[in-house]
């Protein structure tokens, strides 16, 4: 589906721009064409590959979706997937966006992902001075776009983390904590794998041999890769914590362990006591002197009775109860 | 044995070659042989390798059986080995190719494979405008196939890793989860160790200095490499998730364990307390006034099944029931 | 919030410059100014930026605050950000420092941070051969200012890590333990996270193509560069140390859980072999002959205290109570 | 002590040359002196230093003993140290072998090692047309021996490995299985350290700037690094098996454990549930009628044992017996 | 403290020189002195900093002590900081040297630690043929000896482990195992942070850019490093085993507390079994015909005792006992 088409010169819009004359303005020197597609067919894209002569294998790539992020040159055009991430009902849910982008043109493809580019487009049209830079400024644009996009999942998998830490000392959480510790890690493998690759492509751009599109750029996605830098290492940093909780969790497990095997063997102690005693004036001898004692009875059950508070006591004393 | 045996010219089909007339094609400039044996004999390499001047320790390797993929030069032909890899009744299958490629040949070796390559060349007979790279195409070609088919297997990992995820919160499967993370893990080595120096290998072809035989071709390489990189990570994050599985296994037998001494706890107090009380008026002493009331007994029993009520629903409530 | 502003030329201080006159003294050959601000407002900012020049990026990064110490160059310019760490009640607290340098000016922006660099303003002026190296000089004494506050902070890790060293092998501290070894593994996350990122910033400036602001300093910023890698070297070690000391703990308390079921089962036994014996002798079998001893009753009692204490003295001896 | 000593010229053997003879052949052009020495004292070992003009720290090396392979340059001359592996009674003997290289000698010095290396000799006088390489062949010839016998240990270690896992997840065999694994670790470690110095000497002849006496063997070398990259992949596998094995051991401990639990908490009930009610029939109460009931006894012991018989297959169905 | 301060030419002593005279020394062409401190005061630090002309960095950091060893250039000058360790009662203690090095002079600083270096002074002036390379050689033979010394360190530790892993299967001692394995951990991770950055430090004097000061020597730090390479590696092979063995004796304390629960679980069913069926025949039912029998107290007794010898046999059989 088309979502714009629209051609650009010195930084300001010329005009919406239908299909079949992207052609004619992509030939004008100066001036370049952004197209947006959602969930393009088949045709679509090659209706644009034909256009725009896009490489073959790029086109094969965007048609059956990718699933990791990366840059390619191929010859003078770069050909960029993205990948941005939602939060859905708890869930991270990852979209795909492809990018190719030539001396005169940025083809953009947005697949499974709900929030679309537009505000960027409206943005970038409100900076004349910065779109002048061509096609390369768009793509910083989306790129910039995409990574600011992680920052709310980062921020909402550190107040996971947080939670959970929160409940990590507390006895009997320990199921739950377990739970949502290896949901932490599943969400935090969907981010890094987004994360990762896309630093690793927006680092080709920032600074040694840079493709002859961005050049002049630099700095502009030094600004992006720095951001994902930090994302990183707060993805690295709640995985180092995630794996000590769930070490932690371990070791709480044990130590509850302990306590009802504390608790189990004081109440033991106290029931089985009396038990005894119990048990020792059921006998049936003869002339056992305590039958005929006139308090034998009352007697016998204080002895009960003060046996069983000092245990109790002991037992609170060495914290087993 | 020898598969096929034929000879191209511009990307088409000249002619199906005898063996002994090799030579007499690959002389003809423009014109590449592409031979293709299945588990050869050492006298069929012994041809091959007189035919097309093979280095010595490549037809030695090749021979053997080598049990890791690589790419070697030796001077202007290439030497690769590959392993691709079948699931057969839930058990990984590794086979090995060895191809040798020079500028104007492609000898294929199969072993220990079931599925042959015989739509690799049925497929690029009809791309003739691909063909016509030449022998690095049909390199290409070859590798492109290896890796895709490492994602069926891939697949089959990741449906394994989440068919045991559904599992690992639930009760008395702790036993049946740790065979298969274990099971999980013995797959998980045998594709990384497959997929891991082909990686490697194709990277060699996929940019900087590249061998003269495959020059052009990197695009090519390079998209092959870009699959074998999603593969790869995607077995990482099978054995992060694999590993933390683990510990949670442990984790969750370890609660299973507490669970169940608190099962015991319960139970022990629910017999014990009304064990007491009979031990107590099992007792022999004079002038227990509870033996001569009316209803004594049947008051003694009340008590007994009241406590046990109360204990019950205690336990319930702490939830150690 | 302007903090100081001042210019210097030859090492020495010229004057107290306001703010609208910096532009004259920053066109002087010679000559630096040298502005320190505290939480400025965002307009403080721009007048800054206009006057020196800024790179907008950079502003906006210093603006927004950042979270992530770095090193950027912008043209002639440098953009560095830095993070001090101050200890208050047992919790560490990170601030943030930003600033610009130019060859003619150098621009400090303090945030978060109790704890200013009136010090290292002194220090500098008192020691007019160094401070006559210019901008970079006071990079250099800012960047050592911070990386010498990182020690108290390391010095407190070490302390926590050896008063939990101290305690881990003692009995019932399991939890504490782990409590305080899971705050500590958070401290060294958040020192990590400044050391790291700093020491690569500063790497930047001790050797091989350094930035022409920063010529003939290289010394200095590899002597800073050496402490931090010291510091770091320290954070990898306690981070190392941690992790064993909580397998430790783990351990300890598996085998606290062992020494409290042998607990149990030796005073099971002490309880239940008496009680054995007390229901051999309520038994109502005719002709018992105990029954009619004359010292039936005492005698039952001896072998009860006499089988305990045998039974007590054999637990002592294989340490199980 | 003197194994051999033999001169060789174009691939050929000239003919066993005494000691004091070494001198007038290594001065011939185009000809090579090959020596093995077995567990030499410092008085040959200072001879040959003479003789071949060796560097004085590599003599020193090789007296002392070094106990990790390396290879280095003196000069025109290398200096290797090899480490074979041989098993004997189910433990690894490390020997060690090292071999001065010039251009027209070859020395080698076998220690703690029974098997020699007089078939690697054997075999190269039958291919002249290798040996002609010269003294750089015979160093291909010892490095590809060693690591070949390399194959059969980790061969051994991969057997022990499935040993172990054949067990793994049987009842009863946690003891054996960690010792099995500590040792399967001890063993991996020492073959580790042999091979991982000995991949990196030898890729440093196999490609990139290599040793003037070495030079047109490449293709050879990285044979032998190929084989001994294989050999430590395995090791890695193993590696990476055997850790996951410990912790999957470590599971069934813990499983076993609950097993236990259940089974002792299980008979408990049976044997708890009748003495309760033993216990309410010797209470004392007056005008129990259960008493005087003409079945009451048989009728008593009957409820006991249909309860037992409930509760064991209650037991039996949810597993804890 | 000054120890020695000699002058050398040609590898031959020349005098003993006083302080002051120091200057008319290293202006003689070929000539160098050796001086050695320890512990010495500012003031002395001041003073030689004048003599030779030391760099105001280097001087600090040697006044503060730094404790970490490294290797810096100064111009044509180098400052070498290292750490060398004695094992005193069972603890590692580290101490520090620093050693200044010019075209003409070697300055070495020891500080906290007992053994001194005057036996490389005495064995360097035995052999003046090594001795002329000038200060390079002193700074190599310091090394030489640091590194030296860490071998016996290193077989303390594999001593250690030894004794440790010898331990480690037997009963009862996981206790003093773990903190056993626990002071290792502490002793290698001290030894690491010694070895470690002196490897990176002779690194840089083994090959690539050497410093002029060191031209010609680089055999000779070569030798040194691979030294260190050995150490380094040896330490983290015992890391390993150490690693791994604090997992084995977590899996010993699981499996001990097994056999601790099935001996509790074997010994309750041998006293719970007589004590039911003397709650039997504690009842009081009218008509339990074992009451009248002739032998029924003995026969009961009887009973119990072949009841819990079968029941003892079984569970030795099973080694629950």
């Amino acid at each position: 589906m088309l979502v714009n088409c629209v051609a650009y010169q010195d930084g300001r819009k010329l005009a919406d721009v239908p299909k079949d004359e992207i052609g004619d303005y992509i030939r004008r020197p100066g001036c370049f064409v952004w197209v947006a597609l959602f969930e393009p067919s088949l045709a679509d894209l090659q209706e644009m590959r034909e256009e725009f002569g896009l490489h073959e294998l790029a086109v094969e790539d965007a048609s059956k979706g990718h699933h990791r992020p990366k840059l390619e040159e191929y010859g003078d055009s770069l050909f960029a997937v993205l990948q941005p991430i939602e939060i859905k009902e708890d869930e991270l849910k990852v979209g795909e966006v492809e990018i190719f982008v030539g001396p005169n043109y940025v083809l953009s493809v947005r697949k499974q992902s709900e929030r679309g580019f537009q505000g960027v487009r409206t943005r970038s049209e409100k900076e004349p001075h910065l779109l002048k830079h061509g096609a390369a400024y768009v793509l910083y644009a989306l790129m910039d776009t995409v990574a600011d996009r992680y920052f709310p999942v980062i921020d909402a998998l550190e107040t996971e983390l947080e939670r959970i830490e929160a409940q990590i000392f507390k006895r009997d959480t320990a199921r739950s904590n377990i739970e949502a510790l290896y949901g932490l890690k599943q969400k935090l493998m969907t981010l890094k794998h987004a994360v990762e690759p896309t630093m690793e492509a927006v680092g080709k751009l920032r600074g040694g041999r840079v493709p002859q599109v961005c050049m002049g750029m630099q700095e502009y996605f030094r600004d992006v890769f720095d951001h994902l830098q930090h994302i990183n290492a707060t993805i690295e940093s709640i995985r180092d914590m995630q794996a000590t909780a769930i070490q932690v969790n371990l070791g709480m497990i044990n130590l509850n362990e302990t306590e009802v095997t504390k608790k189990l063997a004081g109440w033991a102690a106290i029931i089985a006591v009396p038990t005894l005693i119990a048990g020792i004036y059921g006998m049936n001898f003869k002339g056992m002197p305590e039958y005929d004692l006139a308090y034998g009875y009352p007697l016998c059950i204080a002895v009960m009775v003060a046996l069983d508070v000092a245990l109790y006591f002991w037992f609170k004393k060495i914290k087993w109860l």
